[in-house]
């Protein structure tokens, strides 16, 4: 039933990413036309061919908690196995690493597609990517050499650990402690909660990056390291050896994502896990960035993932079910549902949101590899763009999802049929890598003010200096006018208005990339005319949608304040 | 954990309602002050200290079916009939079939606060009501005195048998069959899906209304007659006697809603159900729309059920859940939630949202009283009102639900938490009782040509002549355009902006009636100063957020057919 994106993975490609620009220099030479081509294809088969038919194995049974550790649904093992074998797992890696050090642009593509087919298995990949970074760029030689190469090709997996119970976005109220047992080794205790693919059954061994407190650390955020811990610590040949005392205390009985094992962990139960510091002591928040980072990005992939595969589901449904005649049409004949206007504008809507959001998140990977070549302002324009990527490819992926259960009418609403899946697996996305609240607090906080405004100013002028439309031109008048007025706020307004302000730039922003994608698709077959007629719709109706957020952006914080807070309870 | 939102609801029942004129007349003379503060007060103590505490059950039990019928959860049947005992059930059923004959209002408040508790228990009663109305219009002497009584106190429940798996938002496509025995008798026949409590054991007795076609009937809807269908026969002495071929096929495996059983029914498999017809032959359409138009009301308060339900939820735990110190502030100690302005912002937004769709489902319901009273223009605006009070009320269901699963961050997708059932739960209301879609066709293509645009345009002088806010202006203006420019407009204009145009003028209406709201709490006790905040916020945050979608309620159908049906699948 899924069908990889693949057209409009290479149109953003082409015409977002500039993925022929990337080709042109020395470090992404290897992203040559005929294998971006190759990528795309072979990971739209595994996906569609074997990830794809897990997809209500993942839901229904989900991955289950035994006193063994987590395991897998049946088929997860062996479609696990052959994304390793195919090398998927090693695209965006360094070469010096193992990988084959394309684009993370592409890497972003192949992640695409196997969330699309299979949101939730895709995570496990997804996560080990955020481990490499890490490693990537905060690990010394030796860990590198001997965690990198298993981990490039997905053979061992990677996990996040900052969560406790009382340090949720607060991470620096974590707990978790870490004594060092000298020789670099250290005895690391405490739980963790919410780690995914925490454990499961389907490599030798998992690579925990854990978050946690070395004695006499300050408080807060400046006082936490980060470490890494291994399930099974390497024997001398560097192959998994003795268990690392990290034990699976039970998984989460969530509302979706029932592929993915939310784990609680706890590290050091019999005193006897040991970890190493990755970067310095108390370089944990910045590790623990640079884990992030990526990690928003490609959570807000997993919007445009579960965008896709709804959409797709809810094309299908109504190009198949046939209910009432078309109103004020001569013929009597009832007619396929994709035919009347009211679900037709639900299928565009997904469409244009769906396109919108994964040129939004190409972009902001492309930014990724411009800055990886030293590009000037590519890793400003990352960092201003990545909360936008996250909120926003969050915010669609269930907006998408919830109109793929309406098109779908009572039908969506049983679970046989699919489309509930993909609504309760979305309503994750907008909570976890820093809620969408976080990513607002840190565009309006942090990301407007660098360089002065620069950052900001240079998106707008980016912007302005290319749309057309007076309604963009209006949208982005709009943004640039509150961004600028926001340097002047106190604390308090500045994070009211934050989530309206940041849905104004998310949607000025694919406006943006989308208006252009209109001028460039002028093809006359089934993908362009679709294309033209996405860009169009969102231009025309999207984009005013967000100028209507303007009052709410622009509101100070003393309204939320005229009551004492438990009048809400009134 | 729930409380009753009796303040509230006295509230708009006063100030929205005018329960106070409604009182003045002699029909509805019985809702003095002291009888509406009982009934909300009583059914407050049931709601929350018998229905509440069955809502998880609801959930994670849910309906069963068996060979025998679907059985309940443990505590369902005691707390029913305490229901029922207590004449819950009785409150707006004319006293001439056994009831107390307050006003609807009154009624939809009870619903109100049941649904608040346990909004997919609170259906069975809610069906109940489509029932009655239908039987006490469109039932003869006799029909009316045999079910009507025991009906009216709840003792037997209702249902609405209209859908097929061919005949879903296109009624007139249902192919079940009706034949005549003679005597005023007919077989039924077929098989009908969706039927919301179709059986359950709380009962001796289900009424079922059924749609089915005659021989010889003309094609479509005007082909269609209404029958009623008891579960059992009725002995001489009108009690349930021998069983009337009604099979219970299965119950569809739902998303939400557990507590619900949604039936397949068979009726007549052994060509030994017997029905009676209810109005005349073919008059089944016009009575289905008395069942479904009230209905309709009841599905929208089933939003604000949930959305109060919600609201309460996510407070409780803001209120209660510790995490980082306030941005900006020189406190470094970590704060409740509710301190941060963007979680006070979705908490505002989530009161706003839940008294403004109280506001606009009471109106409506006070329309149903004053059009039983003669009142010049009442049902005109009871017709208008109702599909916005439908999609209207269940849109900001589900947005208030999502709110509060975002509230709870990761808890919150922990189905323990309880944030997610009312996010599953509400899920399906913007779909049954004719789809939000259809809400909008019904709008668009009926309601506003009522009177020649006379019944709207009265809605738009009032709201006019008494708004006061720029913005609130400016929506009311914008409405009243578009709304006189639809009759220009040709069928797939019309319906391609008609979705749009609802919200707007749903917002206008809930606009108008919080304005006023917010200018009549003017005492200094906590609910005043949060009603004046809500009311503030709605005004100035919600209001110009619709009139952002000007552009999309004035937009063609063009781009919607610029392509072929067939490439929203590329």
């Amino acid at each position: 039933m899924f069908t990889p994106a693949t057209a409009d993975q290479r149109f953003v490609l082409d015409h977002i990413v500039g993925i022929a620009d990337l080709a042109a220099t020395e470090r992404f030479a290897a992203a040559s036309d005929d294998v971006v081509d190759a990528v795309l294809e072979g990971v739209g088969q595994l996906a569609a061919g074997e990830w794809a038919p897990l997809l209500r194995a993942g839901d229904t049974v989900g991955a289950k908690w035994t006193p063994e550790g987590v395991v897998m649904p049946d088929g997860f093992v062996k479609a696990y196995h052959d994304y390793v074998e195919g090398g998927w797992g090693t695209i965006g890696v360094p070469e010096e690493f193992g990988g084959q050090g394309l684009p993370f642009a592409i890497q972003t593509a192949v992640l695409d597609t196997l969330g699309g087919a299979n949101m939730g298995f895709a995570l496990a990949p997804t996560l080990t990517v955020g481990a490499i970074e890490a490693l990537a760029h905060h690990g010394s030689p030796e860990q590198q050499a001997l965690y990198l190469p298993h981990l490039a090709t997905g053979e061992w997996t990677g996990t996040m650990n900052l969560t406790e119970p009382q340090a949720g976005s607060d991470v620096g109220a974590l707990r978790s402690t870490a004594t060092p047992l000298g020789d670099g080794k250290w005895s690391i205790k405490g739980t963790k909660i919410y780690i995914s693919f925490g454990d499961h059954d389907m490599a030798p061994n998992i690579v925990h990056l854990v978050l946690a407190r070395t004695p006499g650390a300050p408080a807060g955020t400046k006082g936490i390291s980060l470490f890494l811990v291994p399930k099974y610590r390497l024997a001398e040949d560097g192959t998994p050896g003795d268990f690392n005392d990290v034990r699976v205390v039970s998984i989460e009985h969530k509302m979706g994502l029932h592929a993915s094992p939310t784990c609680v962990l706890s590290f050091g139960d019999n005193d006897d896990c040991i970890g190493e510091l990755i970067g310095g002591e108390f370089g944990g928040i910045r590790a623990m960035f640079t884990m992030m980072n990526n990690a928003r990005l490609n959570v807000g992939l997993q919007g445009v993932q579960v965008a896709e595969a709804a959409t797709q589901a809810a094309v299908a449904y109504a190009l198949d079910r046939v209910q009432s005649p078309r109103a004020g049409s001569p013929s009597k004949e009832s007619v396929k549902i994709v035919e009347h206007p009211d679900v037709r504008r639900m299928l565009l809507r997904m469409k244009a949101q769906t396109q919108a959001a994964r040129a939004l998140v190409y972009y902001a990977a492309a930014q990724v590899d411009r800055a990886a070549l030293g590009q000037a302002g590519a890793q400003d324009r990352l960092e201003i763009l990545t909360p936008l990527a996250k909120a926003h490819g969050t915010d669609i992926g269930n907006e998408v999802a919830s109109f793929g259960i309406q098109v779908h009418g009572g039908m969506g609403y049983v679970e046989e049929t699919g489309a509930a899946q993909f609504f309760r697996d979305a309503r994750i996305t907008p909570i976890y890598e820093g809620t969408n609240g976080i990513q607002a607090a840190d565009l309006v906080g942090r990301k407007l003010s660098m360089a002065n405004g620069g950052v900001f100013a240079q998106l707008i002028a980016d912007m302005r200096a290319e749309a057309q439309d007076a309604g963009l031109i209006g949208l982005i008048d709009a943004c640039d006018e509150i961004g600028r007025g926001m340097a002047g706020l106190d604390a308090d307004d500045k994070l009211a208005a934050s989530y309206p302000f940041l849905t104004m730039l998310s949607v000025a922003t694919c406006g943006w990339l989308m208006e252009r994608s209109g001028r460039i698709a002028t093809g006359d077959d089934a993908f362009s005319a679709m294309k033209r007629a996405a860009c169009a719709f969102y231009v025309a109706q999207i984009v005013p949608e967000a100028l209507g957020l303007k009052a709410a952006a622009t509101a100070k914080a003393d309204v939320l304040y005229s009551v004492p807070a438990e009048a809400f309870a009134a």
